[in-house]
């Protein structure tokens, strides 16, 4: 069993992962726009924004992790499990602060207390915090960063995530590497599929052997962040026949029959960026109704697709697929907007909907996906996910859209 | 491929899963507690505690999904693309009320105030909530719900997991099977690890094993709720040799070598309920530090079993365990407290933590995992999940703790 065993290769390819250097870039962005706003201290609670700046994973517990940004220096403040781990993983931390446990005869927010009045001797009126304190998770519980230190906080909740909407070209970089495994395990996934056979056993050798193929092929390239048990998926979450009318539905373990509809998901992790694609597929040839409402659906999405590019009204985008939808008669089967920002989380703003304000920029990354459901017969979407470019958009996720390539006989 | 089908038995059985009476059975109980805080309406938003109370499983997203609990009956408050969800899976539901999207061009809260004030008439004085509003997740912005309601909520943000703390027979039954399957997945792990096999590869194919394992045995006992891709997991999360330091490592794809130390953990979803399972093993015979610390790390976990049972302070199980820390003389490698509660999230409270002011009672649930962490050596901590009884505890998870069988050749 030495598949999977990373060899000796030197790659100075970056399309996989971001360096220390990537980092330390990112964090002075944020520090000029702390000093624009004459703030001399921020803390970050969010993880995906604290692995966003620093590249630190971890798990989140029941013990609060900050990132503690003070005069452009970066430090954290973590439970005794967790000092080496910082140290091992960001090489430019000044200090790791840290507490023994939560909850501890002393509270982690006294020891807080402690480091922020008389180590770091905050300013007061130029500190500032993504939250009132750290969340309510996994049972922690504690008193604001307010009530703890005495100073006002600025409450900066967006300033992260609004760096994180445009995304950097190394970012999109690793959004295609994502996007090609993603279609890598689709492809397991429709082949996999058949009458008798279960959502969760296709799933899983499905996903198990896009995740083998990532890790064999990308070899020393393959830098894990430790977020996914499997590299890359590609999944049934229940919409399977009847039951892909639900658009969230969840796996129940369903077994796919002749005419059947079905909506599949597929994902991979490259660096905790994950690419969108979903497709709609029928179990042998398709009804007339099937076929009308997959080139509606189709309709839609090319219509949305055609609509989306720099300087473009997120609204028009959705309002787009709308148009088509309800020259196609269908607008009564629509049940969400045409699409979200993609990026490190499963969802992100800005939202491709007709309430939403936002206009497309260069850099930006989206899902595609207007979707239409019909009770009994199910679900049509396709997902893909597209960059906004200079002069328009480009899709990254390449898997054959059109219906004769979606049939399984 | 007809492997995972389910066949036709029918089951009486409800030992993996719960029923809607059930459900019902816990609502009245909310209401009970409700009316003697002389309140009429209650807002639930944090998706495991409607799971609790409804048996209704969801994928948050940017929309906003709301348990409304209003002179003893149940509503929710949703986003079109689970409406039809919503009635498929909660068979008690009374009002449905739904908005379009998030944003769309009203915001969902304008919806939310029109459906309190004017179709359910809220009475002033007698409304609470677990939140001050919707929680920012995947982009969500709203107000709170004061703001756009203009009444005063009663925060009640632990009522639901006050409820949750003790364990029902029925929860004990799912937590038991939960501990069977991760059994078994772990069985499969330590089969499958050998030196130059990678962590990733073993994890994954364990994982299958387990759950096929698990999903083909229970046939038409097996109710899938959707959270998990796997219904059994055993992983390696980079405890793995010297890595195996960090108590909360994460999977980097490492390969096994002769002479590490590793640290597993497996688990299985049963309805929601996820027991926890953890082994120290070595690759090959350990080395005479190697031992020393598995013993030490042995006779904590002996300490703290034994110390646990009704009325005894989780202080004491904490304190217990570290004294036997003391007593081998590594309490400079004591890192985390010894468990926390165990049900349907990673970790919950209570904690077995020297500074918990809880006492043990009967249908609690606690990993006990009292750890230490040499560095360069790596980490030894076995996890095991117990209930508290009447009289005492039982430990539910049945794998072998012992030297001997933990060791691979």
């Amino acid at each position: 069993m030495r598949a999977w065993t990373h060899g000796f290769t030197v790659s100075f390819m970056t399309r996989t992962h971001l360096t220390p250097d990537h980092h330390k870039k990112r964090l002075q962005r944020l520090v000029e726009k702390l000093e624009e706003l004459n703030l001399e201290t921020f803390l970050v609670f969010k993880s995906t924004n604290i692995f966003y700046l620093t590249g630190l994973s971890f798990i989140p517990t029941e013990r609060p992790i900050i990132l503690i940004i003070h005069k452009g220096e970066v430090s954290f403040f973590v439970p005794s499990l967790e000092i080496d781990h910082v140290e091992h993983q960001v090489p430019f931390v000044e200090n790791v602060y840290s507490y023994f446990e939560f909850p501890d005869e002393q509270h982690p927010m006294q020891h807080l207390r402690r480091i922020l009045l008389k180590e770091l001797a905050l300013s007061p009126g130029r500190v500032a915090s993504e939250a009132p304190g750290a969340p309510s998770y996994w049972g922690y519980k504690g008193e604001s960063l307010e009530d703890v230190t005495g100073l006002k906080f600025n409450l900066l909740p967006e300033t992260v995530m609004d760096m994180r909407v445009i995304k950097e070209p190394e970012e999109i970089e690793l959004m295609k590497e994502s996007a090609k495994w993603a279609d890598r395990a689709h492809k397991y996934l429709q082949e996999l599929t058949e009458v008798g056979a279960n959502e969760i056993d296709v799933t899983i050798k499905a996903s198990t052997m896009g995740s083998h193929d990532m890790v064999t092929e990308l070899g020393d390239d393959y830098h894990p962040t430790g977020f996914s048990m499997f590299p890359a998926i590609a999944l049934y979450r229940g919409q399977i026949g009847p039951n892909s009318f639900f658009p969230h539905a969840l796996s129940r373990g369903l077994v796919f029959s002749k005419g059947d509809t079905l909506v599949t998901g597929a994902s991979s992790d490259v660096y905790g960026v994950h690419s969108e694609l979903e497709r709609t597929m029928f179990m042998g040839d398709p009804s007339r109704r099937q076929k009308e409402l997959f080139e509606a659906m189709m309709a839609a999405q090319n219509a949305a697709l055609e609509t989306a590019g720099p300087g473009v009204y997120c609204s028009d985008v959705d309002r787009a697929s709308r148009d088509a939808f309800k020259k196609h008669g269908v607008s009564n089967l629509v049940r969400h907007h045409t699409g979200h920002g993609l990026g490190m989380e499963g969802h992100e703003r800005p939202f491709l909907d007709i309430g939403s304000e936002d206009v497309l920029e260069p850099g930006m990354i989206f899902s595609c996906e207007p979707g239409i459901y019909e009770r009994g017969l199910g679900g049509f979407r396709h997902s893909d996910t597209f960059v906004v470019t200079e002069d328009g958009i480009e899709v990254l996720t390449k898997y054959p859209r059109d219906i004769e390539s979606l049939i399984i006989n």
